[in-house]
């Protein structure tokens, strides 16, 4: 791992990051792109719309009008009593207002089909810090971690790079709309095997990114069934969970284990966040939710290197605690994602090109294989820098998530207003058009 | 690192935390003896008073007054331009005006005798997670880093549990006033070679927490020298820098390097934090500085794993960018941890007892080994529970700090009112007019 550089060079470990991230990534040049000539829509309506960022502005006023109304929640001095207690607390447990706030929201969400005990909830810096912390807890160097393609890119980093942890693909494809299967599975452990690699649990992300989709409750099932048999931990990261456009759409991990009487549960994590579903990725917000004693007591020690401020935790502990507030957010943020999603689905369709069916996230996941030229990686990433450089779209494409098929790109809606995405549909409508008619 | 649990029970990796550390260390009796019955002056004044915490107290009241007269660092809601960007930035550089600010506060408390650049600022959720960072980027599981003694017991967690560094002490005694020698450098150095294993650098802490005393410049002289000579690098851990006594007793590595005109700078890293001089420990406000290009760039980017809240980054830029507001604190809170100093140091000696000459801190170091039985660390665990359990008062043994000699202990000063230190001072006095009546 230590890069030793030539005396007199002084010698240093982990200055590699992953290929994925960074700015050593080949998937840099649409950030690149993106930040020297950002649209506008009045001072530089030409320029480059970003639609590869995976953040929620849709519902942002509701959080900004609940601060309007209530002021106590942020305004701290002389007058404000606990401001002393709140800016020396750095017990690693949090604070338990926050804490229950956070189960509670996480009921909510879940339509109360699932609880969740606030003594089981440990916070952490970011979902980021999260699934990190439950590899370091999870697993050896030198083990890995199964997870489904396509995957979020940012796991090659969060999940490897200072445990020493593989990933290992449980590969998806199209042919069943890139659902789990047990043959996949299997297959992936299997794998592992043959390259003598320890196996010491599979990470699921649903609702998924990149794909925008749920996973079915009979997939959980015997996602949880393989673990069980195979004796290895399940991370089920929910952090689009109230993401999903319906409530009954979405069905937890937690709710299989409370049908199943919290059989096998202590083999279960699940990691949670504010950044997505409330729209709020500067707070740095993130949670491990586990059914294992022993995770939740070294998880909590281990949270003290990525702890969240406690002025924050005062914040959101006051507006979670509003349920009026949270069922009122939950519900709208859940009817303008879905808005968000019918838009871009039928300004995709009006231009010729389909989409994954989707419920839930802040992406849709789109299909773009008929206009590749060959179908390999190469011409996927020869049509996505037409895309950037002549629609002047940032999009994903489908090799930054490991996808096993060509063609597909991942495409956010919900960092911007409904003019900007009217606009980036007619630009991809009029490429479509002028592809067209330079084929026929 | 895995302690496999027997079948059926699902394994786990790194559930065991440092022995020092955590509710498993043989010092968390002193911490519980607090928690089950904590002083009160009017509702439990016989209770155990927490001399065991370093926090600053002392000077809260002026970070209040400054937010009661700028409301616009804290409140958010539709009136306050900004939120909305401040909610959604997560970028791991950190708000700019958060990283100037911070420069110009840590020179400030450098009296002006060192520069620092904000883009070399990197910004991490407390130095627990700085210091850790740091050990990642320098050094590969197995390698060492050199640690003098006594030392702040943390670090064992910090530096060593998801790295799998090792420390290895430097061995400081009283004999010098536990002073750092180029002889006690040589021969850790030579006892890591003799065990075969790498050592990758020093980690200073300057002012020293436990001992309260800043490094001389001719010693930073010789420990720069010696990281150079064998081609290793230098963390200086400043987080209470601001609180040295006065400004011109502590000598920053910053000024050693700017005096050598930046010569051997690559090797140096500073860590530093807004939760000692501040008193905002749950803020969670830890920097890095590193003179290193490399280091900058890699610590930049694995600090997505521990940012700062943007609403916390905001506040403290607004609070840190005002100069007649920093200037004041400094001065004000460096004569008020003095004046506290001065308070313990002279109730001390009237009861009998002599401490080592401080000038920095939010602590003295207090030398009890006249009292032990023999002069053994099971001795001054003895002593240390009579401490507890007799005297309630819940100080730091050296042993849990490392150090070569029984007999010392902490004591914190900072974290309580006057009529508090008071108490604690009065039942040490009692204490040992006992001990004397029982020994004529």
């Amino acid at each position: 791992m230590a890069i030793e550089i030539e005396q007199p060079t002084v010698p240093l470990s982990r200055v590699a990051v992953s290929e994925t991230h960074g700015e050593d990534s080949p998937y840099f040049a649409g950030w690149k792109a993106y930040d020297e000539d950002p649209y506008d829509e009045s001072e530089n309506p030409s320029g480059v719309i970003q639609m590869g960022l995976a953040e929620n502005q849709v519902s942002f006023d509701l959080v900004e009008e609940y601060l309007e109304k209530h002021p106590e929640a942020s305004t701290w001095g002389k007058g404000a009593p606990g401001f002393r207690e709140n800016a020396l607390f750095q017990d690693y447990h949090g604070l338990k207002s926050f804490r229950q706030a956070m189960a509670s929201f996480m009921e909510q969400i879940r339509g109360g089909r699932a609880k969740f005990d606030p003594d089981r909830v440990v916070l952490t810096a970011g979902a980021t810090a999260a699934n990190e912390l439950l590899t370091f807890i999870l697993a050896d160097p030198g083990d890995a971690l199964l997870v489904p393609t396509p995957y979020y890119p940012g796991f090659d980093r969060d999940l490897r790079w200072r445990t020493g942890v593989r990933i290992l693909p449980i590969h998806c494809d199209s042919s069943n709309n890139f659902q789990i299967t047990p043959q996949a599975l299997e297959a992936a452990y299997k794998d592992a095997e043959a390259m003598k690699i320890k196996v010491r649990g599979v990470l699921i992300t649903n609702p998924s990114n990149p794909l925008g989709a749920t996973i079915q409750r009979s997939v959980l099932e015997e996602i949880l069934d393989f673990v069980t048999r195979k004796n290895i931990h399940l991370v089920s990261d929910e952090i689009y969970s109230g993401s999903a456009f319906s409530s009954s759409e979405f069905v937890s991990i937690a709710e299989i284990l409370e049908a199943r009487g919290y059989k096998d549960s202590e083999r279960v994590h699940i990691v949670y966040s504010l950044s997505k579903d409330l729209g709020l990725p500067g707070f740095r917000v993130g949670t491990i939710y586990s059914y294992n004693e022993k995770v939740v007591t070294t998880a909590r020690r281990m949270s003290s290197f990525t702890l969240i401020s406690s002025q924050t935790q005062h914040l959101l502990a006051c507006m979670l605690s509003d349920k009026k507030f949270t069922e009122n957010y939950i519900k709208i943020n859940r009817q303008r994602l879905r808005k968000r999603y019918e838009m871009i689905i039928e300004g995709l369709k009006n231009a010729g090109i389909e989409c994954l069916k989707g419920n839930a996230g802040l992406f849709c996941w789109m299909n773009l294989s008929p206009l590749l030229k060959t179908q390999t990686r190469e011409s996927e990433l020869s049509l996505w820098k037409s895309v950037i450089h002549e629609l002047k779209l940032n999009i994903s494409p489908g090799s930054s998530c490991h996808c096993s098929e060509p063609g597909w790109f991942r495409v956010c809606f919900a960092n911007m207003s409904e003019q900007t995405l009217e606009v980036a549909l007619k630009r991809i409508h009029n490429f479509m058009d002028q592809r067209k008619k330079e084929t026929n």
